[in-house]
C-alpha cells in the first residue's frame, strides 16, 4: 500500500493516524485506570500544554473540532448572547448548527469579507450597532477567529492583536478555532504562545485530528481574569453533551503524542511544504489560476473542467468550490497533510500537466 | 504488568481496549479514505448489525453511551414531549443532564421501583394521568428501558414484552439503553434479536465500550413504521452535536471487531462468570450481604467498613453506594469485565477473607 | 348577570377582571407613550413594589405565571444546573415543561412529600448526594417553593426560614412561586416582607392574575448579593422569549391597581373567607371528607359521586382530583376568589345538602 | 388631551388601544368562563378568521408578535433545520434572538437585499447550496417573508407567488410575518385571502397590536397538507412557553373586535393615508430626501440634523436610522397609525417647514 501514489486531496481528515499517535494509543492500553479523566495521562495535560504555550492553562480534550468549538463558545456567551465571526467561519458554515445547539440558540453575527479574514476596521461599527440595539439584538459577548482560515489564510500577529484588542475593549472574550493552528504557526514561524494568548486569545480550540491524531482536539483556556471563572464548571458542559469518554486516557494519549517532540508542528510544516510544492508546480500550468496566496496546507486552484474529470477518472479526490461566474473552469481545493509525500504531489502535477 | 493482580473493580470502563478491537484499529489505519462515514467500514455496518440482529437495521456509531442514549431519545420525542423511565435509569441519574440537553428540555418522567426495573403494572396509571393532563404536562412519547439495569438486573423476555406492549398501545416508541446488553444476553441465553426488536424495542443504544472497545457505541434503529421516518435525518443530529468523527473509520472498526466472532458476547459472558465466581466466594463470608441477585457483571455487597478500608489500603478500587440506614457495614459495587481473570477474583476474595 | 348565582369553582382564573384593574386599564389608555416599558407606569413599579415589600427591588412584569416562574428560574441556574422543588410543584406538574424550556434543559429535582410542602429534613441528604455525584448530576443551584401550594397549604414563616437557610448554606438561590401569595399573606397575617425576603426568598413570582388582574404577574428580585448580578440582563430574557409587550403600560397598570390600597390582599382575604365559609358548611355534611386543612382559597373535599353529578347537572363547575383508592366518593377541588360572594357559597352548600 | 397635537411618530406601538378593542375588553369582562381558551370568544375565532380569509384556518392568539413569529417558526422547522429570510427581517434584527430560542437553535439563513424584499432570483442558488452542503449545514425547511417589510415596502401578489412557488418546490413551508399585514392589504387593495394562502402562504403571524389592539396577535394556519399535521400539538408550544393566558377570553376579544366590521383594515388604511399625507408634505421640503417609496404607514426621510433637533426640542419623537455616509442629514423613520389625525401630520409638516 505504502508504495502506491496517494491520490486523496479532499481534506487533511481523510488520512490515517500518524505513527507517533498510534504508538501512544498502544502504549496507553495497559492495565486499568480511573475513568472520565482520572488517569495520569489526562492529569498531566495541563503541564504539557502549559510548557508548550508558556503559560498557565486549563486543557479539556474533546474528540471532534465541532464539539470543541461549540462547547468553548457555549462557555463564553449567554443563551441570549452572540458571537462575532467571519461569514465564512467553519462554525457558521460547516458544523451543522452545532454552535447554536451548544449555545442554546445564541446567535452568530457574521461579517462578510473577501478572503475570510475579519477586518478590524469593520468591527467597531458592528459592535456599536449591537450596543445601540439594546435588548432587540442578542448581545455580542465573544469574538471567534479561525487560524488558519477556510481559505488557508493566516492572520499575522499584528492583525490578531488588532482584532483582539477591539474585542477586549468592548468586553468580548476571544476564541480561536485552531483546527489548523499548527499550519499557521509553521507559516508564521512564531511560537504557539505568540499566536494565541500573547496576541489576545482567551480560549483555543487546539486541532489534533488534522495534524495526525485519530480523533483528538482540546479546548485550551489561557488563564486570565476572563477565563478563570469559566474553567470550574467546564467539565459539566463536556459531560452534559456526551463528549466525556469513560476511557479518557485514549483521548489524552493522542494529545501527548502530538505535543511530544513537536510532532504536531512538524506534521504541519511538512503539510505546508507539500502545499507549496503543489503551488510551485501549478504555477507552471498555463490554465491554472490560484485566487488565494498559499499560506498553510490548502491550495485553491481553478482548473479546466476537462482536467478535473481526467483527474477523477484516474482516482484523484478533491472538493469543488463555488466558482466565480466570469471564470472558465472550476475552483477546487487541494489539501495536503503529514501523509502527503513529495512523490504524491509530483504525480498529481504530472497528471494535471498531461 | 500482566503478571500483576488486577485490583480495579470500580467499573467495566476502567479497562484497556480488548485485543480484537486494538487489532482492528491498527488494521483500519491504512491509507486515505472518505471522512464522516464515507468509508467501507462504516458502510458495511448496517449489514453486520443486520446479520447479528436478524433484521433490517440502520446503525449510527457514536463514541459515548451518554451521547448515544441522548441523541436516540431526541429523535423519539418532541421538545414538548417526555420520556418514561425508571427513577434509577442511567439517563436520569448519571448523564449530567445530557438527555434533557439533546431533547431540548423534554422531560424524563420517572417511576420509582425497588430494584430499578419498571413494573408494567405501574405504567397505565402514569400514562392515563399524562393523557388527562393535556397540555399542562409534556406528552410522554417514548419509553426508555435499561438492560441490564443499574443494579445489574435483567428484564426477562416476558417482562420486556409486557412493557413494550403497553408502550406501543399508548403510542410510545421504545428505547433500550444497552450499555451492558451483552451481559444481559449472556445471562438470558437468548439471541440479540430476542431481547430487542422481537421483544418490542424500536431503538437500541448498543454498548461497545464496556464490552471491550475504546470508545464505541451505536444507535441501532430496528426498521419499522415508527423508526423508518427517524432514520433519514438522524445523521444531522449526530453532526449537529459534534459527535460525527471526521476519521470515522476508527469508530466503525471498533464495532466490527466486537461483532465479529461474537467478541462482545464472549467478553460479556466471561465478565458474568467472573461476577458469579465473586458471588460464590462472597457467600462464604459471614458478614457479606448481597441485596440483589447477580445477573450480569455487577455485584453489590455490604461489607464491614474495616474490610473496605483494608481492601483500599492494599490497592483495591470500587465504589461505595448509598447504604440502608439499618444496616451495619457499607454497600459497595464490584464490577467485573472481560479483563478480570479468575486469579484476580480469587485474590480479592482471599483479601476479604483475611 | 350580577344577580345570578356564580357556579364556577374550577379555579380563581375563571373570573373576570376586578373593577380596580379594569379602571386602571381604562385610565392608562390615554395618549402615546414609549413602548417596551419606556412609560411612567412601568418606571414607577420598582418604587411601588419597594414600598409594599419594604426593601429595594427590581420588578419585571410578565403576563403569565408560567412565564414568570420559568424566566425567573432561568436566571438562577445554568443550563447544566438544576432546581430543587416539591414533586407536586406547579412548575413540575402544570406548566407544560416551560421551566425546562426556559432553563435550556436544566433539571427539576423533585422531592415527594405528603402535602406538597418540602420538609427541611429531607433537603440535606438530597443536596449532599448531588454534591457527591459531581459532574454526573446537574448541579442544584436553586430552591423553588410555592406559597400557597398546590393543596392550598401555607408554609409558616419558621418553615420558610428553615428551608431557605439550608438552601443558602449550600449556595442555592431561593425562588418563591407566589401565584397565590396574597392568599398566603392573608392566612399568615404577616407582612409581604415577612413572607418573602425576610424569610430568605431571593426572587418572587408575584401573582396578579388570580388576585383579580387580566394577565399580570411580576418577577420581583429582592436586591442582595445573589440577585443584583441577575437583574442587569434580565430584560433580555423577557424580550428573547416574546414576553415583552410593546404596549407595556397595560401590564404595569394592572400591577399598580392591585397594589394600590392593598387590592390584591383584600381580594385574597375575601377569597380565603369564602373558602372558610365553604368549609364550615361542608363540615355539616355527613359524607364530606376534607383531607387537607383550609389555609387559603382552595377547598379539597371528597363527596359522593351522586352529589357531584347533581352539582354538574345544575351548572356547577369544578375539577376532580386523583382520589385515594380506599375512599368512597371522589376528591374535588373548589376554588373561591374575589368574585365569589357569600350567597354563591351558600347556594352551593344548599345544593350539596339537597 | 384629545385636543393636543399628537407628536409621537416613533412607532405604531406607542398608541393607546383603539375604541373598538377597548369596548370588547369591557364587554368580555362578564362572569366566569373556562380558562386557557375554553371560552366562547376563543372557540369562535376559527370561524371568524375563516370568514375573513375565505378558507379553513386554525387560529392561535398570542400576545406579542415576537412570540407569534417564533412559535410559528418552531413548528415549521426541526432544531437541526433553518429558516430562509431577508437579512433585514424583524425576526433577524429585532426580536432579541427569540426565533433561535423557540426553534432550539435552528438557524436563520439570511439573504441581503437592497430594500428588504427577497428577490426570487437569489433563492435557488441559496437552496441548492444548502442541499449540496448536506449535513454540514442546517437544512432550510421554511421561508419567512415580511409584509409590509421593515422599510414599509410591500410585496406584490406576483412577487409573493414567485417566492412561495420556489419555496414549495424545494419542500419549504412559508411563513408570513404580518405585523403590518393590514397596511399591506390596504396598499394592495386586495383581499386578505389574496395576499396570504392564495399567494402560497402556509402560516401567518397576524398583527393586531399595531392595528389598534392592546396586545394581540394570532398564528393563523391555512389548512393544507403541510399545515394540518402542525396544528394538533401547536397549543403545547404555546403553553410550554408561557404564552397561554389563563383568562384567555381577553386575548380573543381583542381579535374579534379588530376583525368585526374590518376595524383592522380601516385602521390600517387610515394610517396609510396619514403616511401619504406626510409624504406629500415632505416632498415640498427642499432638503427632505425619501429613499423608499411610501407603501404602508412608515415614512423614511433624510432631514437636516438641525431640523431634527428642533423637532425634538418641541416634543416630537421618532427613531434615527443608520444613514448612508455620503448623505448630509440623518435618516429618520416616521410611523403613522390609526391614532394619527390629519391635524397631527399637518402640525409636524409645519414644524419641519419652520
Amino acid at each position: 500500500m505504502s508504495e502506491e501514489i496517494r491520490k486523496n486531496f479532499a481534506s487533511d481528515n481523510v488520512t490515517p493516524i500518524c505513527p507517533e499517535v498510534m504508538a501512544a494509543l498502544l502504549a496507553a492500553n495497559e492495565g486499568s485506570v480511573g475513568s472520565y479523566g482520572a488517569d495520569n495521562l489526562t492529569q498531566s495535560l495541563n503541564k504539557r500544554f502549559g510548557d508548550i504555550f508558556e503559560t498557565e492553562v486549563a486543557v479539556f480534550p474533546i474528540a471532534t473540532g465541532t464539539a470543541a468549538n461549540s462547547i468553548a463558545l457555549s462557555a463564553l456567551v449567554s443563551p441570549y448572547g452572540a458571537v462575532l465571526c467571519d461569514q465564512s467561519a467553519h462554525i457558521n458554515t460547516d458544523e451543522g448548527g452545532a454552535p447554536e445547539f451548544y449555545m442554546h440558540g445564541a446567535k452568530l453575527v457574521c461579517i462578510p469579507s473577501a478572503e475570510g479574514k475579519l477586518d478590524p476596521a469593520t468591527m467597531p461599527a458592528v459592535l456599536r450597532n449591537n450596543e445601540e440595539s439594546g435588548i432587540l439584538s442578542p448581545v455580542i459577548q465573544a469574538l471567534s477567529l479561525t487560524q488558519a482560515n477556510e481559505w488557508g489564510l493566516v492572520y499575522s500577529l499584528e492583525e490578531l492583536a488588532a482584532l483582539t484588542r477591539i474585542a477586549h475593549d468592548h468586553g468580548l472574550s476571544v476564541h480561536l478555532d485552531g483546527a489548523r493552528l499548527g499550519n499557521a504557526v509553521a507559516h508564521l514561524g512564531c511560537s504557539p504562545a505568540d499566536v494565541t494568548w500573547k496576541a489576545g486569545v482567551d480560549v483555543l480550540s487546539f486541532g489534533g485530528t488534522k495534524a495526525g491524531a485519530m480523533a483528538a482536539e482540546a479546548v485550551v483556556f489561557f488563564l486570565n481574569g476572563r477565563t478563570r471563572p469559566l474553567v470550574k464548571e467546564f467539565l459539566r458542559r463536556i459531560k452534559r453533551s456526551g463528549n466525556l469518554w469513560s476511557k479518557h486516557r485514549f483521548l489524552s494519549a493522542q494529545l501527548h503524542a502530538l505535543l511530544e517532540n513537536d510532532v504536531w508542528l512538524q506534521n504541519a510544516a511538512h503539510a505546508n511544504q507539500m502545499a507549496q510544492r503543489l503551488v510551485d508546480g501549478l504555477r507552471r500550468h498555463p490554465a491554472a489560476q490560484m485566487p488565494y496566496e498559499r499560506q498553510s496546507n490548502e491550495v485553491f486552484v481553478i482548473l479546466p473542467d476537462l482536467v478535473l474529470k481526467d483527474l477523477e477518472a484516474v482516482g484523484y479526490t478533491f472538493y469543488r468550490w463555488p466558482t466565480p461566474e466570469d471564470v472558465s473552469g472550476t475552483l477546487i481545493r487541494l489539501v495536503t497533510s503529514y501523509y502527503t509525500r513529495p512523490e504524491d504531489v509530483d504525480a498529481l502535477l504530472a497528471e494535471i500537466a498531461a
